[in-house]
């Protein structure tokens, strides 16, 4: 039997980047597709309980069985799990193309990182792609070509069971990507700003703006190889423990 | 000049556990509230992009400077940092005390601990407070001893500068816990069920319920501390790379 691949996303089922993903995907396994009906970027792990949710089958990509939901991109995965794939094993979940980056902090933020972290707690092994170019006309071929590579060497290995890939790939030509690097997740942050305003009625508001900036010069990180032409494979996890720092805590363990 | 320590929550502004913590915070330092107007349990990491966001004063807590804002965890402790105090230093972040656990994996779903992890990533010194208890007359008085005793030992001894603590305080009376454990995230997950239904006009709808389960039987787990009695303090990180699986993947590692 072919294995069974999840594709999701969160820029929404209608995002030319989730159509370059199943594309590639295809060529794989069988393909399920759930994903939300409406943009949910920067929606992070949220999860929908004050809500009910909606799943509707769409007829969206011609041969693949496709479902949009009203919920967070964690939601499409939980839903996909329980309610749609009872009776079979998920080999495997990609989520993307994520029209944006997602690398180094991005990953807490992102429903896309998100998407595929929630399949790495239910055991699934997953990757994330994200292109970096916001735009809606982005040339996804490129991408794809790493996908598809980076997707059919997990099929074969593996993935340890509770990791995730966070995959980013460079705005560039083909001919212009120097390869693939393994690395770990820059330290950097937004420098944000909060836009003030104020609306019809004469009430202030505020809108989230901001520009990511990254201090962190390590030639081992996603952002030195996304600068310097190259694919960057970020092994990520749900385990957010700091383990190193565990004895040095020492000082806040006692008995009574 | 006393140290200014940021309260925030996911239950909102006016749970009874945001109350405790700040009766509990302004024993030591200036107290400054920023806090959900409703509640955002299961928000995650998640920022307000596509809408603006409203702040507004309010008269809640004798003598502590406090507003309401109506984005999500992560949004009030961006506002608190980037809107409201541009010119002093933030010394402490303390969310909570959620009505109800955080523990294991519950850290990535939860509101309170997400505020806590972008203070982490302003590089502010952050613990999440959690009480074993979902009620909203539950009794915070042993949650705030040991909250107090917490927050008085990092804002003396600090936190290094990335990470933050996960704080479960069992439901016990005081004379019933045992004391503290510096521990590790256990490995659980949540087997969800969706509730199907049908609305008023007849279309199907799902709601989100669910039963945690934890099969890591690990005695340096917050699980095992808590329910043996003590209270879980697990120390976390924004870094979510597996760095050791990094020499693993070199099979994923090309030049072209």
């Amino acid at each position: 039997m072919k294995p069974l691949i999840l594709v999701t996303n969160d820029d929404g089922i209608g995002a030319p980047g989730i159509k370059a993903l199943i594309d590639t995907a295809r060529q794989f396994g069988d393909v399920l597709v759930v994903a939300p009906d409406s943009p949910q970027s920067g929606q992070g792990h949220a999860i929908t309980l004050e809500h009910p949710l909606r799943l509707y089958k769409v007829e969206l990509f011609e041969g693949i069985e496709s479902y949009e939901c009203s919920g967070t991109p964690v939601d499409c995965v939980k839903m996909a799990k329980h309610v749609l794939v009872k009776d079979r094993k998920i080999d495997l979940c990609v989520s993307g193309i994520n029209h944006g980056s997602n690398s180094s902090i991005n990953i807490i933020y992102s429903g896309t990182m998100s998407a595929a972290m929630e399949a790495s707690i239910e055991k699934i092994p997953s990757i994330g792609f994200s292109l970096l170019n916001y735009r809606m006309d982005a040339d996804f071929s490129a991408a794809q070509l790493y996908a598809g590579q980076i997707i059919e060497s997990v099929l074969e290995k593996g993935l340890q069971d509770t990791l995730l890939l966070n995959v980013n790939i460079p705005n560039l030509p083909l001919e212009s990507i120097k390869g693939t690097k393994v690395c770990r997740q820059a330290e950097g942050h937004w420098a944000e700003e909060f836009i003030p305003n104020v609306d019809p009625s004469g009430r202030p508001y505020y809108w989230l703006s901001g520009r990511f900036t990254c201090e962190d010069q390590g030639e081992d990180t996603d952002i030195w190889a996304l600068e310097h032409g190259y694919v960057s494979i970020v092994p990520s996890m749900h385990d957010l423990t700091a383990h190193k720092a565990i004895p040095k805590l020492s000082h806040l363990n006692y008995n009574r």
